[in-house]
């Protein structure tokens, strides 16, 4: 990794982002998944492309993995300024691993629980989310204000 | 904070992204208090985990937080990504603190015009939020090109 | 640029955020061109604003836009920290055009196609920009691991 890519704090943020995505991206493939196995399609002419007639119905599942999604489009993207920012401030090594693997094992909790109707486990792994973030967040403005 | 972080512009940015963030996950609360007090939930289990029967209602308050969160994602997420690199254009502290100041003046208000339901002042602070973030771009794009 | 964003990886990256995030801008306007054209909004307060009185219609185009938008924020916002990652593992001019310019190119195409009611094209715009995506997380957890 270039400077200033290169510290233990970077480097475990950049390792966040990657496992991160990708969970995004297979909890996006597990949707379409649902989608084809349902024949269930986001746009009128999904159907057309299948051969089917257009629908209009709203299947639970598809919801479940789409507001699954949306949460992480509120948790996780945030996160992604708010762990470089932190990552910037030098954090010493336990701060880096507790914030950046914490947040990253409480958010495929989150998604491992929202899909399989996990509560209030999914509720607890969306708060250790939130207050790792909240933590980062006020770690970083005493970095900007203080030193 | 580390350099290249260390500067003015990028101080300015991190500030920025501190406090957005933080707005979200206020507003992120607001949402999940107004659905504690009306008692509606986003998933089925959820009512199930407070004991309660499920129900599919569209509650106007809840989807107004809701709303505001969603253009929250479309334009604060894009201006974390924008925002790092106009300041890695070594920007004027004059242009760092209108674009990122401007920009996030206009973002908390959208927030509270929103939930207040104050037209057009919520139309008013979008637009200038919009308007930051394309001057950003074009102003970045002219020191991609031009230096 | 300031380093380390002067490198031909962080431009092109950097370059790639720009156009990205001025489709999106224009993504949004084209979603409010719609709405005024057709007199349906967001919420309730934009109808009075306009001195109209309050619908609950879904629109059809409204709703196709809509849906664009979204794709992008599940896609083009996780994009941003990834690329800045993969930027950071110094990759080859020829890995950096490939990815940053496959990536940009799939996802404006994908816009234009949803718009336009193109399908399977937008299904092959949504998957490059997929398989761009994964590629960077791949490519880029082997530096962080190997080197």
């Amino acid at each position: 990794m270039t400077p200033p890519f290169d510290t233990l704090a970077f480097r475990l943020f950049a390792l966040s982002v990657l496992v991160l995505v990708f969970k995004m991206l297979v909890l996006a493939s597990w949707t379409s998944a649902i989608r084809l196995r349902k024949k269930i399609f986001a746009a009128p002419e999904d159907y057309a492309s299948q051969g089917l007639p257009v629908q209009d119905v709203r299947d639970p599942d598809v919801a479940r993995a789409r507001r699954a999604h949306r949460n992480d489009l509120e948790n996780i993207l945030p996160y992604f300024a708010v762990g470089a920012v932190y990552a910037a401030t030098a954090p010493s090594a336990a701060g880096a691993w507790l914030c950046f693997g914490g947040f990253t094992l409480a958010r495929v909790l989150h998604t491992l629980f929202y899909l399989n109707e996990r509560m209030p486990h999914r509720t607890l792994a969306y708060a250790l989310g939130y207050f790792a973030l909240l933590w980062m967040i006020l770690s970083s403005a005493w970095s900007l204000f203080a030193r």
